[in-house]
C-alpha cells in the first residue's frame, strides 16, 4: 500500500515525463483558467509571504497525504465534536490561530460568549439562580427572591457550589448543561430537528444570564475580548430586541441596550488599540406573526435612525425548514420602502438541504435587496440566484462548523461553499454561534474553510483574501473600513514575520 | 408543532394575499428562469401524463411533508441500507418501478447480477467450490479437483449444503458472504477505504463463479433479464478483459467473451420483444502499470474493430483517490490517436470528495475526448470543466446510491448532481454496481434521483427526461437509437395508462 501512496504523490507532484508538450499546454490552460477563478487567486505574495505559504502548504499537504488511505483521519471529514482536539494539534491550525482574520460578520449575540466565562464568571456572581428539573438546568436568572416554579426548582448557584465537596465537578456539571459537545453526536442528535431543539434550549438556558443588565454589559465586553484574542478585529452580530432586567425586576428598553453596546465597544477600543469596533443587526424570529414582525421592523428603523453608527439593519432568523418563509412577511418587510424610508436587510437564506421549499428565501432575500446573505448553503442549486449574486456582488456569510453541527452536511468537503469559492463568489467565513459548540471565534471555522471548502492547492492567498473580504463586506463606513484595512495590514505583516521567526528559531534549534 | 407545520405548508401552497403584484411578478420571473433550466422542464405533458403527474407529485410531497419535522424520516437522507425497505413501500417508488427507464449506461459486469441468483442458481451447480477461511468465503470456482490452498479450505458447496440440516440458513449464510448490506453501515464501514476494500472483495468472491464459461453465459442472460424486468431496455456495461475458464481448466480469449456476449444478447432479444440490446465498454484498472494499459488499449482497439456493433470503447476504473490519475497513462491513452486510429473513451472521473487531487481526472477525461463521464461527482467544483461539458454536451453518468454506499456523500440531498440537474446538464442515472448492495437495476437509483437530486417540485417531466437522456446518450447506432426511442415511447404510453387504470380501479373500490 505504501508504495502505491508514494507513487500517487509522485505522479501528482512531479511532471510525468511522457506527457506530450501539446497535451501539457492544453491541460495547464484549463487548470489555470480554473485557478484564476478561485477566491484569492489574483493576490500576489511578497517573498516573506511566499515563505510562510510554503510552510502552511507543506503542513496542509501533509494532513491530506496522511488521510488519503483513511479519510476518517481527515479532520474536516469527521464531525467537529470528534475532530476538534486533533484540529488544535494541527500545524495548519496553529498558524491560522495566529493570523489576523479581519471581521466576523455572521454571529448571534447570546451564542458567542464562551461557556467557560459564563460558568467561571457569571455563575459565580451573587443572586445567580438556576432552575433545575431532573438534574438539567432549564432556566437561569438573577433574583433577590427567586420565583416559584412548578416545573423546576430554583437554586442559588453559589450556595449550591458552597455546599459541594468538589467544586470542579460542580462547575463541570454546570458547563455540561451548556455545551452541545458530545462524543457521539450521530447518536445524540439523529436529525436536524433534534439538534435545533437542543441548540435553542441553549439560549433558553443562558438567556436569563445574559439578559441581566450588568451581565449583558460584561458579556459584550467579554465577547469582544474573546474575538480580539482570536485575531478578529471587528464584528457585526445579530441581536434580538432585548429588554435587559435589573435585580429589582425593572427592565430597560432597546435603546438602553444599543447605547450600552456602543459604550462597551468604545471602552473596549480604548483598552485595546488593535480593535476596529463592532456593530449590531437587529434580528427577529420567523415563528412570529406578521404584526409582531412589523413592530420589529419599525423598531429597527427607529434604531438605525437613532444610532446610525451602531445599528445596521434587520434580519429574520430561525430553523429555516420549519418556520415561515420570507415571503410570508413580504408586506411587513416592504414597509420601509413603502414609506419612502430604508432599512438595510441581512437575511438568512438557503440554510437548508431541501430544494425549492424554504430555500426559495434566497430569491426573496435578493428581491428585498439584502445587503448580505446569511449561510446561502443552497445557493449552488439555484442558477438564477447565482447569476444575480455575481451581478450584484452580494456577499455570502459562510459558517462551516455551524452547518455541520446543525446537520446540513457531514463531510465538510461536501460543503457547497466549495463551489462558490471555486468561482470567486464574494464569500466571507464566520462562526454563527461558536459558544454552544465550543469553537473559537473564527479559528476553527477558518481551518475548515482552508482545508475543505478551498481546494487542496488553495494556499495562503485564500486565507488572506477571506480576511480582506470580511473587512470589505462589512458595513463599516468608508472611513472606518479604510482604517480597519490599514490596521489589518499592520497585523498581517507582524503575523508573517512572527511565523517566519518562529520557523527560523525552530529550524536553528 | 402541528399547527406550525400546517401554517408552513399553507404559506408554501397558497398565494399569500398580501404580496404586492409587482413583487410577485419579479419573484415569478426568477422562479421561472430557474425552472426553465432544470432537466425535463421543457417537456410538455399530455393530459394523461398530467393526471399521472398529479398522482406522483402528491405522493412525493406527502413524503417530504412527513419528513419536515424529522428528516431521518426522509429516505434519501438516510443510508440506503437503512432506508431500502421503507423505500420499497413508497408509492413514488412503486410508480417508478413500473416506469420504462430507458438505458443503464454505467455498470460493471460482475456487479450487476443479483446475489439471489448467484446463491440459488450458480451455487447449486455441481463442481462449484468455495474456499473458506474463518467462516468467510474468500474465493469460489468450478473444479474437477479443487486446488490445495494453505490460506483457506476448498469445499464443494452442494455437498456442504446436502450435509446441512437447514438449507435456508445455509443459503442465507452464502448470501451474507456476498451482500454488503448491514444494519449499521456507519460502524462497519467507517471510511471510504474500508468500504472499497469490502467492495473489491465482493468481486474476488464472485469472480471465480462468473469467470466460469458456462456461468458467464448464463450470467449475461440473467443480467439482461433482471434489467429488463426492472424496466430497462438497453444497457452498456464496463467489463474487464476476461478469459473465462472451462471445468477442465482451459481458458477462452477476449474474443470468445465478446462473441458469447453478442450471442446471448441476440438470444435474449429473440426471447423478449421489448428489449433493445446491450453493448460493452472494456475496462482496465488504474493500479496497472503503463505497459499493461498499453496492451489493453491495443486489445480494446482490436475488439472495437472486430466487433463494432458490440464493443464501444475503453475506460479505466478503480478507487480514484488511491490509484494512478489518468495523467499517468496519457501516452498510452494517446496511442490510438498517435497511430491515426480511434478508440472511444468512457472515463470515470471526479468520483472523489477531494478537490484538485485526482478529481483533475475530469480535465484529462475531457482532453482525451471522453464520450461520456462516469460519476463526475466533483464536476460542480470545476468551473472550466463545467463550461467545457456544457459546450461539448458530454453526458454524465450519475450513480446516486453507489456514491452514497461508497461514502462520497451521506444525505443524498447533498449529492452534487442536484446542481447539474438545476442547470440542465446532460445527465443520466445509472446504478454502477447494484448487486453487492442489493439495489434493483435502476429503480432504487431513479427514486433517489427523483426525490433528492431533483428539486421538490421537479415532476414526471424530470423522470421522462432522464429516461430519454439515457437512450439519447447511449452509443447505439442512429438506427438502433431511433428504434429504441420508438419502443420506449410505446412502453411509456402503456405505463401511463396502467398507472391511471390502477388508480381508477383503486378509487372506484
Amino acid at each position: 500500500m505504501h508504495v502505491l501512496i508514494s507513487l500517487i504523490w509522485l505522479t501528482l507532484l512531479t511532471n510525468i515525463q511522457s506527457v506530450p508538450a501539446w497535451y501539457k499546454a492544453q491541460r495547464d490552460a484549463i487548470l489555470s483558467t480554473e485557478r484564476r477563478q478561485s477566491v484569492g487567486s489574483t493576490l500576489k505574495l511578497t517573498s516573506d509571504e511566499e515563505a510562510v505559504n510554503k510552510m502552511i502548504m507543506a503542513a496542509k499537504q501533509g494532513e491530506i497525504k496522511s488521510a488519503i488511505y483513511d479519510d476518517s483521519n481527515y479532520i474536516p471529514a469527521v464531525h467537529f465534536f470528534q475532530g476538534r482536539k486533533r484540529m488544535e494539534q494541527s500545524k495548519v491550525f496553529k498558524i491560522i490561530q495566529q493570523m489576523p482574520k479581519g471581521a466576523a460578520l455572521h454571529l448571534h449575540y447570546g451564542f458567542i460568549t464562551s461557556n467557560a466565562w459564563l460558568v467561571k464568571n457569571v455563575m459565580y456572581r451573587p443572586n445567580c439562580y438556576m432552575c433545575v428539573k431532573e438534574k438539567v438546568i432549564t432556566l437561569t436568572g438573577f433574583y433577590l427572591t427567586p420565583p416559584v416554579d412548578k416545573d423546576c426548582t430554583w437554586i442559588e448557584i453559589s450556595s449550591e457550589r458552597a455546599k459541594s465537596t468538589d467544586i470542579e465537578t460542580f462547575d463541570q456539571w454546570l458547563y455540561n448543561n451548556l455545551t452541545l459537545t458530545v462524543d457521539n453526536p450521530e447518536v445524540v442528535y439523529p436529525n436536524i430537528n433534534v439538534i435545533w431543539r437542543r441548540f435553542l434550549q441553549y439560549f433558553q438556558t443562558v438567556g436569563g444570564l445574559i439578559n441581566h443588565a450588568p451581565v449583558l454589559k460584561d458579556a459584550f465586553y467579554e465577547s469582544l475580548k474573546e474575538f480580539h484574542e482570536d485575531g478578529v478585529q471587528y464584528l457585526e452580530t445579530r441581536i434580538g430586541l432585548m429588554t435587559p432586567y435589573e435585580l429589582n425586576g425593572t427592565t430597560h428598553d432597546y435603546t438602553w441596550t444599543v447605547k450600552t453596546f456602543r459604550d462597551v465597544v468604545n471602552e473596549f477600543k480604548q483598552d485595546h488599540q488593535g480593535f476596529s469596533g463592532a456593530k449590531l443587526i437587529i434580528g427577529g424570529r420567523k415563528r412570529y406573526n406578521g404584526s409582531a414582525i412589523l413592530q420589529e421592523v419599525k423598531a429597527a428603523m427607529s434604531l438605525v435612525e437613532q444610532f446610525p453608527d451602531v445599528v445596521l439593519g434587520y434580519d429574520l432568523m430561525d430553523q429555516e425548514d420549519v418556520t415561515h418563509p420570507l415571503l410570508y412577511y413580504v408586506s411587513e418587510l416592504l414597509y420601509p420602502e413603502a414609506h419612502k424610508s430604508n432599512l438595510p436587510y441581512f437575511f438568512h437564506a438557503g440554510e437548508t438541504d431541501w430544494l425549492h421549499i424554504h430555500d426559495n428565501n434566497l430569491i426573496d432575500a435578493i428581491l428585498l435587496n439584502t445587503t448580505r446573505i446569511g449561510h446561502g448553503f443552497a445557493i449552488p442549486k439555484h442558477p438564477e440566484v447565482m447569476r444575480l449574486i455575481k451581478e450584484r456582488n452580494i456577499p455570502i456569510e459562510v459558517n462551516p462548523i455551524s452547518n455541520q453541527v446543525l446537520k446540513l452536511v457531514s463531510d465538510m468537503r461536501n460543503h457547497p461553499a466549495a463551489i462558490l469559492i471555486s468561482q470567486d463568489f464574494p464569500v466571507c467565513i464566520s462562526s454563527d454561534n461558536p459558544a454552544p459548540w465550543e469553537a473559537l471565534p473564527l479559528s476553527h471555522d477558518f481551518y475548515m474553510a482552508f482545508m475543505a471548502l478551498a481546494a487542496s492547492d488553495d494556499d495562503l492567498r485564500f486565507l488572506k483574501q477571506i480576511a480582506l473580504n470580511s473587512i470589505n463586506f462589512s458595513r463599516m463606513t468608508n472611513k472606518e473600513k479604510a482604517s480597519a484595512l490599514q490596521l489589518w495590514e499592520t497585523k498581517w505583516n507582524v503575523f508573517i514575520k512572527r511565523v517566519l521567526d518562529s520557523h527560523n528559531t525552530f529550524t536553528e534549534v
